[in-house]
This record gives structure tokens, sequence and C-alpha cells, in this order.
């Protein structure tokens, strides 16, 4: 059994951003050699996400007006986590609707992607450096 | 290491509906052969999910209708993804709710599942041919 | 590839509550001896969830406030599904927000964790004994 592990590293200047980072999992796949086997993604931080779905502009939009209703960032005071000192308290619920990770099948050395799947870092607290995990394990 | 690749194809007639695909899996872990390993089951499509659990009626309704009320098909102008020429922006949110993957441990040569567990294909824009993934990884 | 399977057992007095079970997935790794893979922790029940976020009571508490406004409990027969003489109709909802499962990668014996990563049951219907599986794959 063969395995890699690669960080990539993000700092969204905004307080909420998707990025699509499929290029960067698929280079890290192609290191790796693996021709079959299991690729998990995740967010390394507990206000960020790691999900699949399309790149389309109007949907992103779509996604950012649906959980600012879901679980609004304002008032702060709605979230006791935000009495730490925090105010990022929305960013955390957020993240339970979008998910933490993702496990994408390796297929003859490529991830094994329906026509419009697309990998996503959903940022929910940005403004500082953040991490996301690859790690690949197969043959 | 060995692992096996199935492709399971629907057609949904509805717009919406869920799917008992547990024997299909079942299916392709027999085939493979593989005794103790880890198992994907992932939607290949972004308005629709794979999810475990329970395979009773009234709570496939409450889904529908709770989906429904967190992400309303209509009007369909709410969706800056419609404008693209689609009516389906809200199957991208439910699909997130439900979620597009499960992973499920293989023990003993079956799916490791406790008492109720049942996996389920959420199709969110039906009418059209699309595919579920599984891949099996183990020995 | 080495492989080892892990029962952990909760009777949680209460209807609802988060339970931070991360040592006990790192005991099961600790005892497995695998230094590289993967790690999967899931519910083996339906109204119940596995997840990961921060160890922060007040960060609990938003979550419980956030469930129960987007899936209340109550009243009672707005569920079909209790109809079957359950109770637990909103329990089956609450735990698809916020997920089965988690895959978590191991690197050199380690749970490979961003620095706040904890690893918690959610209980949603409580009262009665239930299960969580560890099942981790590698070498």
């Amino acid at each position: 059994m063969k395995s890699i592990r690669r960080e990539l590293w993000f700092e969204v200047p905004t307080r909420r951003s998707f990025v699509n980072i499929t290029s960067q999992v698929d280079e890290a796949l192609r290191e790796s050699g693996i021709r079959e086997g299991l690729c998990l993604v995740n967010a390394m931080h507990i206000t960020a996400s790691v999900f699949i779905n399309d790149d389309e502009r109007g949907l992103h939009h779509d996604y950012e007006q649906w959980l600012e209703r879901l679980a609004p960032h304002e008032p702060l005071e709605q979230y006791h986590h935000n009495r730490t000192g925090e105010d990022n308290g929305d960013a955390h619920l957020k993240r339970q609707v979008m998910g933490r990770e993702v496990v994408v099948a390796v297929t003859e050395g490529r991830l094994d992607f329906g026509p419009w799947e697309q990998i996503f870092y959903g940022e929910f607290d940005g403004g500082r450096r953040k991490r996301v995990l690859v790690k690949i394990i197969g043959e």
C-alpha cells in the first residue's frame, strides 16, 4: 500500500468564499503514482468546509445567501460561542451544512468524477492562513 | 490490496425520490471478494445524494417536506443558478443537506451496519439517467 | 494491509447530547499499530451523528438551539415517521445536518488533525444503549 499526504494552504481575504481546489488535489494524486485507491480531502479548520459541487458563479451566490439565511452572521450575540470573544459562531454552523470532507475514488490514476464534480474549499471565517489536508492511499 | 469499481444507473421519473440501493452495493461487495476494507458510495451528479438512514415511508415523506422547506423549488427566480437556463438551483442545496457520499466499513466480507442502516440514492432533479459510483478497497 | 474494528458504546441519559470521543478513537488507533491509512468513525444508529468540531460548551449550546430550530422535536404530529409509534422523527433530520460519519487521515501513527479538531458523538434520541463503529485500514 502506498500513501501520500499534502497540505494546501489558503488565505482568503474576505470572511466567506469558495475556492476550486480540484487541480491541486489532482496534482497530489499524480505525484503519488497511486492508480487505485481512495482520496480524502478535508478542511483542517472547524470553520471551513471541503465539498463537491458545480463551479458556477450563480450557484455559489445561492449557497452564500442560503447559508446566511440558515445561520446568519449577525447579531453576534445570538451565539453563545461568541461570548468567548470570537465572532465566528455562524461559521461553525455553516460548515456543518456544507461538510468537513470528501472522499473520492481513484481509478486508473485519476480522480473518478461524474461530469460536473469539482472540489471546493469553503471558507466561512477568512482573513487568516488555513489548511486543507489531502491524504491518498492505494496502489 | 484489491479494489472494485461499479456504476449503478438510475432514471427516476419524478423530480425527487429516494431509492434503496443497499442490495446493489452488497452485490458489488460480494463480487469483489474483499473481506476487510472500506466501501465508498457516492452520487456522481451534483443534484443527487447518497445517504444512510431508515427505509420507512413516513420518514421519506418527512425528508421531502423538510428539504422543500429549507430550500424550496419555487419561485425559480430566487436562485441565480437558474439564470443559466436550469431549474434545479434548489437541488444543489438539498443535496448538501443530505450529503454526496457514504463510507461503510467492510468486515468479514459484509457491509458493517448497525441495526437499521440502509443506503439510499436521493434524487433531487430526476427525469434523466444518472449514476452512483461504488468503490471498494481492501483485502 | 492491516485493519482494526472497534465498537464504542454509549448510553446518554438525556434525549440530546454531544460526547467527545477523540481519546477513544485514538486508543483504537494505538492498538492497531497502523502508521499510514484512513480511519472511519460512524454512528451505527440513524438518529445519531459523528462529526468533527470544537470542544466548546457555548458552541454545543448553539448547535442544540440551531438544530431544534431547523427540525423541532415538537409538535410530534408534524412528522409522518412518528405515526409508527416513534417520537424521534426530528432526530432523523438533525442527524442529516450533522452527518453520519467522519474519515480521518492516519499519518505517522496519529490522527492527522488540524489545531482544534475533535471527534464527537451527537445523540439526538438518547436514553438507550447505542454504538459507534471505528474501522481503521492501512499499514
